[in-house]
């Protein structure tokens, strides 16, 4: 039996099925039998289990997991609310009910109080999840254990899900929800794991059923034949070969260029990127030298982290993205004010031209970062809306003595001035997750509108276009620094709407070049002509891919 | 002396200044001299003139203001308040600081309620500002009270202002803020109001200050002379006359008709709009059918209710809007998510598909309401983001019966595929302030972005005109139901663009319906090319007044 979904990167892993457990239903509203201390000793052998549990594998996992994994366990033995468990099963309630009411209280209590308390909300709701599904004597929902590797069969996984994963055992991810641009996806390129998602009928699959998860033909086969399997070993030993080839540069069948650059959060990921090919960097978010952070830092220690990741790139093309506070990622000395969409909130270069010392602080420290290295350094701003924001970006950039001064494409409008913005900046990158939940109006971290999040869509593709060809009017390169780029089919239709760069987590770039070697650019464009006259995202997917 | 500012409308008034008080600042956190018995017998007697102030001010208002009146003066005298207010004195603040503090907590607590209770903490703080100003001896904040006619100054004025506004008295609004989209120019256009917003420095002109204040030619003239004063007589005489004359259907100089619409939130309202001139209606809001609702209405109440409103337009166009639930007006049955951004949450169309029947009984109840009166029903779905949504509403449409279908243009990725959009959809109607919001990416309730919300931006007037363009295409109806289509200058361009309908505030038709008639569909067009090729709204203003 063959089941098809969408292929995330261009593996293939064959193995036993796990799958992860659904959510348990909430606890019925019921009370006891009258039996109080019979319910509450019961309780009490659950956390005390749960606890000893999540300690033995904080030990096992180690690391950052480690952390998480005991602060869980302390959790689920924390004195006030086991004395509220206790409270509600004297007063009726069942312990199910009980556990299920006295941490979602405590839950609100956390999230009312916003910030880190708030994060610590969810880890409480899995704890909950744990003890009540030990109460129940069912498998506790999460991430499965397994001391042989397996292929993790789940609706989604959720980010506290990934977390835990154990990539040593994990050969491949199967969802039966999400798309090519879900967590799980994210997860999946991130980390090189191969994984399908939105495959139709994967929660069928039974416990221990031996799969072949196939991402390059976007197909889950169930119980391979043996020519089948072996045909697995010899795609597996041929990409492993292939990863252990000197890199080639980004180029397409006739030999036209399409550099391959990595999107990195800190400098010490940069000898990794070097690793697997990177030609430069295209996106350098510089939000982590922020991060905790009660005032901007200095121009000095700025510099000095500028000055660590310039180095590490000799000769190449680094595009540093100017600090993109406000929506998910708020500062406080930027802009704390209470906002009832923080995604069009004040945010980028909107809060910086607000609070302008700190933007011409780091130019500063990027100009004498450039000026202390051989690095080929580019900056760019977030959230440009239009050309008059572009001018105001370059002119304070030029002043400062930075040499390339560019912008980001991620507001509608934007693209829809793509040609006023190119006769400006002397780049454009396209953040295509961004544009695309500002294009479609979906917010892209919700789940309910989770499938607008495609940047397949016929609408991004069009902006992708006037971009591309007010880039090629202009004379002036115009790249891709969003998830798209990392999806090897999409980047090809990329590329024939006019992209001359590609950058993407370092993981994917051995798929992406791939994928571009053996289309010239007429294909590319063909592919890409296909794709606009679509209307949807998967007829865009299909006709690129029949073009 | 002259100032210059952004007119709305076509009017002109003259009288004298009077300012709106600035907030006052928040009082130290200062502990008394000791004499704890005095200061609380000082905020007694304040508490007491506010609380009798207000009663007074809400029995010479009447009606809505009444109500809030009254409840302001309660919450002046609420027992746990003031004996929160007292304990805080005793314990060593100052009664300014008391007050302060005793209602801001109160008011966090009604703001942790949410709804309601929420809704009323604004109101509150209003109260807390009034006491302690009088505490302080100077003018209250809010809008000032007079008995003879005036001309409000203000740097800009909230939705809890302009609910208690005497229109009898306040001749005209000039803010030094805002813009042509702001909560003033809204509410001036709806109630008819000479206003102009964004007249950098009107907070220097002195209380009792003689000013002319001309929206047609976007000034304010301080100290005018007497024949200045004799023109504004002529112009409102003038401008009386015109309105009293029979009402013309809406066209160009040239006879090209351009059909005046009237967006309207009750089917009470019609006849004021039909007494207008309104030749239809533009856009009906059927949200006030589902508001307070804990589930849907039937298919008779509703039926009545579309059967009131088209019985008011027999032969005539009325454009109903399919529920518009979701973002800033969430209903329970449909969506009661939490949403981290409720504004690209699951809204609109989205939210109606995914609770269908809630759907087909409302277009059931539409097509009863069609086939039992004579009036032109065209029914269309808000928050639509492109062809294959486009094809779904109109087709669920045709099945229930409807004649005429089609969709609005809100969402940016609708406007980039209008083609595909229009070769589906018998008619579009643009949603200006939603489709600006979202192409800007910036919150149009959001006052630290409000600058961006300016339908003038040339990336909206490129999207209306690929909307215009397509809608010529393919020999189908383009309407504007937006604020965009009230302000006269902006609906010459708007038709210049493409649009074959306007649709606005009733009040706004007469201003709307001049501006048009002094135009040829060749100069309107002129406007609108010298508009398109501005880089910013200002520059598209401007550049369209020029040509």
């Amino acid at each position: 039996m063959e089941l098809r979904g969408v292929g995330v990167g261009r593996g293939v892993a064959a193995g036993p099925v796990l799958r992860m457990p659904e959510p348990l239903a909430e606890p019925a509203d019921a009370r006891h039998d009258g039996d109080a201390a019979g319910e509450i000793a019961e309780v009490d052998d659950a956390l005390a289990a749960v606890a000893a549990d999540l300690n033995t594998r904080a030990q096992a996992a180690g690391g950052d997991a480690q952390a998480v994994l005991e602060a869980a366990a302390m959790m689920a033995q924390d004195p006030m609310l086991v004395d509220d468990v206790r409270a509600r099963i004297e007063a009726g309630s069942t312990g199910e009910r009980a556990v299920f009411d006295a941490f979602r209280s405590f839950q609100e209590q956390l999230t009312a109080m916003g910030g880190y308390m708030a994060e610590r909300a969810t880890d409480l709701a899995d704890v909950a999840q744990r003890i009540i599904a030990r109460l129940r004597g069912v498998p506790a929902p999460g991430v499965p254990q397994s001391d042989t590797p397996f292929i993790l069969v789940a609706r989604d996984l959720a980010p506290a899900d990934t977390a835990l994963l154990d990539l040593e055992k994990v050969l491949g991810l199967v969802t039966s929800d999400g798309g090519p641009t879900s967590h799980t996806a994210i997860l999946a390129r991130q980390k090189s794991i191969v994984a399908l998602v939105g495959v139709q009928g994967a929660l069928d699959i039974a416990d221990g059923t031996t799969v072949v998860a196939d991402a390059a033909n976007s197909t889950v086969i169930v119980d391979p034949d043996a020519a089948q399997l072996e045909d697995v070993q010899r795609r597996i030993a041929e990409r492993a070969s292939a990863a252990a080839a000197p890199v080639q540069d980004g180029a397409l069948a006739d030999g036209t260029p399409v550099p391959l650059l990595a999107n990195l959060g800190s400098p010490d990921e940069a000898a990794g990127a070097v690793e697997l090919g990177a030609e430069g960097v295209g996106l350098f978010r510089t939000e982590f030298l922020f991060l905790d952070a009660t005032s901007a830092p200095t121009v000095e220690s700025q510099q000095a982290s500028y000055t660590a990741l310039l180095e590490a790139f000799p000769g190449r093309k680094v595009v540093v993205r100017a600090l993109d506070a406000g929506a998910d990622k708020p500062l406080s000395f930027l802009n704390d004010a209470h906002e009832e969409n923080p995604a069009l909130g004040l945010r980028g270069l909107r809060a910086l031209r607000a609070s302008e010392q700190i933007l011409r602080d780091q130019l500063t420290a990027l100009k004498n970062a450039q000026d202390a290295t051989e690095a080929d350094l580019w900056v760019m701003a977030p959230m440009v809306s239009d050309a008059e924001e572009t001018r105001y970006f370059v002119e304070l950039g030029r002043e400062l003595g930075l040499k390339t001064v560019g912008v980001m494409a991620e507001v509608p409008s934007l693209a829809v001035l793509a040609d006023q913005v190119l006769a400006i900046a002397d780049f454009v990158s396209i953040g295509t997750n961004d544009l695309t939940q500002y294009t479609l109006a979906a917010d892209r971290m919700l789940g309910s509108v989770a499938s607008y999040q495609d940047p397949w869509h016929p609408a991004v593709l069009r902006l992708v276009k006037s971009l591309g060809d007010a880039g090629a009017a202009a004379g002036k390169p115009v790249g891709i620094c969003g998830e798209a780029a990392a999806d090897p089919d999409l980047a090809v239709v990329l590329v024939g709407l006019g992209a001359t760069t590609l950058s993407m987590s370092p993981a994917a770039l051995a798929d992406v070049r791939q994928a571009l070697a053996e289309v010239t650019i007429e294909q590319a464009r063909a592919k890409a002509t296909a794709a606009l006259g679509a209307m949807t995202a998967a007829e865009a997917r299909a006709a690129a891919t029949a073009a």
